[in-house]
């Protein structure tokens, strides 16, 4: 039982402090993992190496003090208010997670990662599968190992994908990522079957890194991205980070490869305008943080498909566009929109994916995972079960373990789990779409106008501006007035790519 | 007495590692400073201040834990060999000082001192020094009552000093200052009555920023610079920072003033070599750790004024400098030697002094200090005492408390005693210069062909090397071969400003 003598306000006073603390080690961290990825010289990978291992382990002994346990005992044995509910529930969460895996286990892990990152450069470069092949194992092991920790009853998979997205069950993500392989594979066979003359080559050409980078800059200009509390820089592989006070942006640029640059842009400005839009007086309280993955997947999802590549957007942005790339004066909005929303029948890799065949990529690491993970996969068979995989529902199959199960660096990061969270997101972007167009008069227009501040406004409301204040189904049926679904992204993807590829049945 | 039964080993690594983790939390906390200086978006602000504030409490938690006593006290009892019997020493210092000041103190001193830094910039904006007094009362009060904590017996201003400058006494600053006093006042009344021809306009005209800009580049490659383990940004205030994995270089741009920017970025390169010379493997201890504020200002003030005002630097950079601006085609190095040395008789502004005028700068600051501290000096006579004392130095008498007492931003810092060490370094570097001259042959020649290995090889055995293993007395000791001393830059300052300015008595 509780040992807190204190009053209830005084031990959620203690609480709020303590985690006030975590979060700012945390948020120090990420601060130091920003700088290594866009900033740090070479040289000082040592160095920050042992600053993040220190930040890591002095937050992990503040959680998992008993003092925690007692106030969080005190706390729930008392009556809260909706939100300090919240804030119990969420710290309780991490607090349980976080003590039931032993110290030593977080070490080996950690240890684990840390040498697995080259290990699959060198496997990826020399695309030699057997290089990683030991090491993959090894983090197979531990994941199970460490799921077994949390909870030796529930099945490892739904433990380790819990920790990416607490609340939506797995049964829900394979529910949805089954139905995205049934309705989707056909969908694209009937694409591949389409003689639609639909535009591929409206962003053909070279387009100088200066002027793409001051073109991303129009982008950010242009949806509303506060620069007082954000900056834009590249980095290899494009990420987003930071606080409400604070949320940067990442992105690349390839001369060959304008609409990506612009494409990646819009999708980092969601996570970053997520960030932003998280409440003030929360930071450093779970009601001061993003939902999880999926939530934050939907945001960056719903700007990048249902924004950046509606036709609105292009009508409103192209001439923008223009104004750096003059040589985009012949191209129409509907050239635009057809090149952004071009299907691929040979796409290989997840990250070049356009946004229907993206799903079945998921679906192929998602399967491999959930039977590496429960053990029905060998980790010496998956380069073969990729490929028969991506044969099936991609009608492709890959050549090389680099272009095939190499590509991706989450396992090398130990995460597993993750993937679902990126399909799962793109799902709730359209629903949460649907639910603004339903709230918001002609939305379409104002896309078009380029006056981003109704939806932005929508969103921050609906969404942003409760932290971790509901669970992801309960925020989802706040924000909608319905259960999480993929009706309404599926509903988009027929309508959208029927209408594009002139298909009779959809 | 000491509680600790393990062995002196297991005693030794115990403490090894938690003054690692320590160094650690101080280095993650030097990564968000330079992040706020140098790339953090404005609106970023409260949320770092409480990430600093954060990592502050846990580092001085870390080290004042009853564990790092016990560790020590056990340590102490042992036979030590000279490098770990350094680490203790210097660990116990550090402890010494966290635990004899109470938390509450050191709160109240870090809450007035951020309240302190924006009353600060308006009195200066407002150039009116009652705004700023109060404050400057309370901050000399708690600096009092701060070292009144750590040594009750000591002149209050000797402690202070001690926080920059632990091994050389107060009594030996004064003993310097004093001489530099004595002997510079006649050097630069000379100088003034001098008719010698100087050239001061070598320099003049506009140059643009990006320009300027790589040329500091130019400048640090020159220089030998390790890119690899730095980079070169812009700050409004330049600094250097970072660890031997990683220090990185700031300047700034001035249009009006390219030598200024030259000198500046070849003073903070100096601080960065420095940084960059300890040991990689004394990574988070003393061992790793530089030698205090002496011998960092003692090593940008050797680069910056005994090789970059030298007339042999000038005769291998300005070919390189013509590169960039070719419009310096026909200034002379002699000429460019005599710009970046002329002597101001007007110089109100410490950061724009010269090198002889620098000195005296300092000594005003480090008389009023020294008064206020005692209690001699009323906080309301600072503004007269101030000017009272550059008429009588410096022969000019400020119209302004802006171009007076509010110029520098130190006391807004609570900073009391760290003015000394500016001049104190720049007298060590004509020290170790000297020594290097001795043991290095023909160092002129080198410098003359832009090769900098040598010098940069001595320092980084003779100084560099050792961390904080010696204190600064031996350090200078085992250097030179002598005790610390002002006979040469004395002797450096009479012999070149005497030629430079045809002086008849130097």
């Amino acid at each position: 039982m509780a040992t807190v003598s204190e009053t209830e306000t005084d031990a959620y006073d203690e609480l709020l402090t303590r985690i006030e603390r975590i979060t700012n080690v945390g948020n120090a961290a990420g601060v130091l993992r920003w700088d290594q990825e866009v900033v740090m010289p070479e040289g000082g990978t040592p160095a920050r190496a042992k600053q993040l291992s220190t930040l890591s382990a002095l937050g992990h002994e503040l959680l998992t003090d008993e003092r925690t346990g007692e106030l969080l005992e005190a706390l729930e044995d008392t009556e809260l208010d909706g939100e300090k509910k919240a804030v119990v529930r969420e710290i309780r969460r991490r607090y349980d997670r976080a003590t039931s895996v032993p110290q030593d286990l977080v070490e080996e892990i950690s240890e684990t990662t840390a040498n697995a990152h080259p290990t699959w450069v060198e496997a990826k470069e020399e695309d030699d599968f057997s290089i990683f092949e030991p090491t993959l194992e090894k983090l197979v092991d531990l994941q199970k190992e460490y799921a077994n920790h949390i909870d030796p009853d529930a099945d490892p998979y739904e433990v380790l994908f819990a920790d990416y997205e607490p609340y939506l069950d797995l049964e829900t993500a394979e529910r949805v990522l089954e139905r995205l392989r049934d309705e989707l594979v056909p969908l694209l066979e009937a694409i591949d079957d389409s003689e639609a003359d639909v535009e591929t080559d409206a962003f053909a050409g070279t387009f100088d890194d200066d002027d793409q980078e001051a073109l991303a800059r129009d982008v950010l200009d242009s949806l509303g991205y506060d620069w007082d509390r954000g900056r834009l820089d590249t980095a290899p592989h494009p990420f987003s980070t930071g606080t409400q006070f604070d949320a940067r942006v990442t992105t690349r640029f390839d001369e060959n490869d304008l609409l990506g640059s612009i494409t990646s842009t819009i999708h980092e400005f969601g996570h970053a305008n997520y960030t932003l839009g998280l409440p003030d007086e929360g930071y450093g309280t779970p009601l001061g943080e993003a939902r999880d993955l999926t939530v934050h997947e939907s945001q960056s999802r719903l700007w990048e498909n249902h924004v950046g590549r509606s036709r609105p957007f292009w009508e409103h942005f192209l001439p923008i566009a223009r104004e750096r790339f003059p040589e985009l004066e012949d191209v129409s909005p509907e050239a635009a929109y057809e090149a952004a929303n071009q299907v691929y029948d040979d796409n290989l890799i997840r990250v070049e994916a356009d946004e229907l065949t993206y799903h079945l990529h998921i679906v192929v690491r998602f399967e491999i995972e959930r039977d590496l993970i429960s053990g029905d996969l060998e980790v010496s068979d998956v380069p073969e079960a990729w490929n028969d995989k991506y044969e099936e529902y991609l009608g492709v199959r890959p050549e090389t373990d680099t272009e095939g199960c190499l590509q991706d660096i989450h396992w090398s990061h130990g995460s597993f789990g993750y993937f679902p969270t990126y399909s799962l997101g793109s799902v709730l972007a359209a629903q949460l779409y649907a639910a603004a167009e339903d709230d918001l008069r002609e939305l379409d227009d104002r896309v078009r106008e380029g006056d981003f501040a109704d939806l932005n406004g929508w969103l921050r409301e609906e969404i942003h501006a409760h932290g971790k204040r509901y669970t992801t189904p309960d925020l989802v049926e706040e924000a909608t007035g319905e259960a999480y679904t993929a009706d309404y992204f599926l509903e988009y993807a027929k309508h959208k790519y029927g209408d594009l590829y002139d298909l009779e049945n959809y």
